[in-house]
């Protein structure tokens, strides 16, 4: 009688720090800002997806301002929220590998985070991933389909400490041979170096699977 | 020793009209709007996607400003684009299904493209009509997330001809059997009202099949 089928991401962090909830909001923002928004597993957005964080102040440690000890709060927050966000890319529907996308060289964090965003949701690169095929054809048509600027003459694409793409030249065959091997991994690092700034972001996303469409064609059935 | 890889989409028009440049240009981009513009198969924009039109003013048919023949001109050249980029969606990679997704009463005509481009994109829409399975929440989820306001309380959802919710009522078993054997079809039309303004849109995709999965996972072995 009872089927609950409600939202599909529901976060909840604790903490025995007492500080007062201005704060707790603040820290809580800038947690989610590198973890819970850097994932994505099918592109699709929950409406009621959430993040809470609880305060009790039981331990007496007590922060008031945004100083030392706040930082300090925010630094551990920080690295529950990176764990918990990867755990629910790691238990993505279907997933058969875990994906760091990090991208180093634009223009600013808002484009690397853009670009990061766009190779991570394309459903072309997510199935290469899935064929354990070094496609680097389809990051590169994402990189150029996320909407900023870019020098098409300059990309590195490396992945894990393999580099296939130098200045947006392929290094051959026995590289690609390196790739093909990493790919057969559980946890796959891909960095892209866009040669054109500062900024950079990291996401992390899974790959597109068989039993992902399996799942959600079927799961009523 | 020849293996173009090319770009995914290429598509050619021509006519013997004649026509000025500027005149030919304006007419192909009032024409690709509502067709080009209007497909999505996988989400995945190749950097390289192109719609081309040539005119050899061979039959000596004069369009010389933007009168009646222009409309004309712009109406026929409107429904061969459209038919043509039906067929690309028909045709899209592992499709078992065209959807046609027509959104009515948004507040303008973008936010109605936004709304039925974010349910043609949703992956679990797309696979929840591989699995032929009425789905509305999913469908309003996508609405949600479109980016657009909405009135979540007044929303219409109908399939071909049958409503399954009205005013955000889900109007019981018997409609959804009804909406389940619709979804059998090749061709399905979704139908959002959303009562809040006079702008639609029209968008056609595909399904997310295995085949999906299996042709861009393997393609290369």
């Amino acid at each position: 009688m009872v089927h609950p089928n409600l939202a599909t991401m529901l976060a909840f962090l604790t903490t025995d720090a007492d500080l007062p909830p201005h704060l707790l909001r603040a820290a809580l923002r800038e947690a989610v800002a590198d973890s819970f928004h850097c994932i994505t597993v099918d592109g699709d957005t929950s409406t009621n997806d959430m993040v809470l964080c609880l305060a009790n102040g039981k331990s007496g440690v007590s922060i008031r301002a945004m100083g030392v000890a706040y930082r300090q709060f925010v630094s551990l927050l920080s690295a529950a929220s990176l764990a918990l966000a990867k755990m629910i890319v790691a238990d993505g529907e279907g997933a058969t590998k875990r994906i760091e996308i990090c991208v180093m060289g634009a223009t600013t964090h808002r484009a690397a985070h853009r670009v990061a965003m766009a190779i991570a949701k394309s459903s072309l690169v997510k199935t290469a991933f899935f064929g354990e095929d070094a496609n680097w054809g389809r990051i590169i048509a994402a990189i150029g389909n996320a909407g900023v600027p870019i020098h098409p003459e300059r990309i590195d694409l490396t992945f894990g400490d393999v580099c296939l793409l130098r200045r947006s030249v392929y290094l051959g065959r026995e590289a690609e041979a390196a790739v093909a091997r990493l790919l057969k991994e559980r946890e796959i690092r891909l960095t892209v170096h866009l040669h054109a700034g500062a900024g950079q972001a990291t996401v992390w996303t899974s790959d597109l699977s068989l039993k992902y469409v399996k799942i959600n064609a079927a799961y009523r059935t």
